[in-house]
């Protein structure tokens, strides 16, 4: 009989989660990331049981990184940490809110939220 | 010659606001949706080309239901329509910010937020 892990991290993510999750055919759902404070929305990234587990027992916002195919501890290699203050998942169970609080820029560019580029005036002056 | 439509909605999206999309396999790009002065996210959608340009053009957030297969202005039937603020697409081009003035509540169970089932408690009681 194995043991039983005692570090929730050791174990999967636990079934009442796992079946309220409407995955896509990738075994993915969306995760909005937003500052728990400011309210900012930081970014958008994707998340499969494994790194939904991973956020959840390890207070550390994690993602599938759908280009490298592997996990991603957000912060790991920039130092630009997200520390998770809750996760909430919509009404049809295909996408996350994450809540954190963002150590540094979310963003590759340095800016302050990955949705720093406008189209309503694009699309405006295209008109 | 064909005469150029006056009316911007009947013009396809701008191609300055097209090159920089970068849509799913399906043609689509996620839509996080926000209020605009509360900060609070609403909801999450997805939208291909047309339904950014309907939404960018006529003011009224517009989506594509991958349920249904058709476009879905929001609020529509309901009449919890959402006024479009600012769109703002993310650095990597796969998602919009979409900030609205939310009529009633945007999620079919009548919460204010799709977001409203918290798993943090629900993981942490498995554990």
């Amino acid at each position: 009989m194995p043991a039983v892990p005692t570090d929730p991290a050791d174990r999967p993510l636990a079934p009442e989660v796992a079946d309220l999750l409407r995955r896509d055919p990738d075994g993915l759902v969306a995760a909005v990331v937003q500052q728990h404070d400011s309210g900012e929305v930081l970014m958008l990234a994707w998340m499969d049981d494994e790194a939904l587990h991973r956020t959840l027992t390890t207070g550390r916002a994690t993602y599938w990184s759908r280009s490298r195919n592997e996990y991603w501890v957000k912060g790991e290699t920039s130092g630009n940490r997200q520390w998770v203050r809750d996760v909430r998942l919509d009404c049809d169970g295909d996408a996350l809110l994450v809540l954190v609080d963002q150590e540094g820029p979310p963003c590759h560019t340095g800016e302050r939220s990955c949705f720093h580029r406008p189209l309503v005036a694009a699309e405006g002056s295209a008109s």
